[in-house]
């Protein structure tokens, strides 16, 4: 095998979940399919890298300083949500009406990794909480054992500033079945029952 | 979301089997813990779809001229192992102690996908084994319908140039369970039993 060809499948396995026999077919199929578009790739990463920071205010990729949505004029400086990675952020920004801006984790609480609050910019989220303009923390951090542990630093942090903090309702999802519902949720959702209108 | 991120984004699915939810994760994963990893990529990349072409006698992937097993003076040129990938002569060179040389098909005959004898390079190999120098073509395309009708078209060719074609045993794999052997397989096994010295 040519030496060129091991360096190129040796460096695609730096993508998440792309060990040896995935990263030798990507490597066939761009050199056999697809050399204009893995031409494209290797631009956009090599700019793209270079650079993409994080947005001085929520913490979110960007290549300028503030991200589109810290730097909107539309958007409701005092609602704040907490979301753990951009892919979360889109998620809501896709499928809510949400108008407020965000701040973005980067990661969650996680002592035994070293991810502590100063690794989270919780400092920085701090300083933001202080300045007295945003009125209600909406934290969305996820459901697991890690992320309510994250979202119990965030209220309180929240609460010492004089905001108040919201969390978003856990429950059966829409659409799904109560006998597949795993029992935690079904018992959240249980608990969390409200009065028909 | 940055434009440059949907960008980088959008090249990453021109990777095999990556779609948006994987493109973005991949982004995201580059963006925060491998930069230098990604950029690595992005520089392999550059170089080698630029400089990687076809093995001029074996159509393997090389930056050079000839690949390094045609190149090689301690191969025999006599035998030659046609199969349909450089991964499947990479699995070959693996595994057995062949010390024959390849041709490398890149792909096998699927005429309703317009990939006939001329896009396997067939009209190349028919006159590598015109020249008298190979005695043995040992085919080893994939025993799947559209590799064993390949496997009859090589055959044929081989004998109207006076080669004999060999084809790689089918039968029940070492360490395999009979009871769990597809029927097809068993079936071939079966009759395709040897003596036992």
């Amino acid at each position: 095998m040519s030496t060129l060809l091991e360096q190129l499948i040796e460096s695609l396995r730096v993508l998440p979940g792309v060990g040896q026999k995935t990263a030798q077919r990507m490597a066939y199929h761009l050199l056999d399919r697809e050399r204009e578009g893995g031409k494209r790739l290797a631009e956009m990463l090599g700019v793209a890298l270079d650079s993409i920071g994080h947005c001085r205010q929520c913490r979110d990729f960007t290549e300028t300083e503030l991200c589109a949505i810290c730097a909107s004029a539309s958007r409701d400086r005092h609602q704040l949500c907490a979301v753990e990675s951009p892919s979360d952020r889109l998620a809501i920004e896709q499928a809510t009406g949400y108008r407020g801006v965000y701040f973005i984790l980067q990661g969650r609480l996680s002592p035994l990794d070293g991810i502590g609050p100063r690794e989270l910019g919780l400092d920085q989220l701090a300083a933001r909480l202080a300045e007295g303009e945003v009125t209600e923390l909406i934290i969305a951090t996820n459901p697991t054992v890690e992320g309510e542990a994250t979202a119990h630093y965030l209220a309180q942090l929240a609460r010492q500033h004089g905001v108040r903090p919201s969390r978003l309702a856990h429950g059966v999802p829409l659409g799904g079945e109560l006998e597949y519902v795993d029992r935690g949720t079904l018992a959240h959702a249980f608990g969390g029952r409200s009065d028909m209108p």
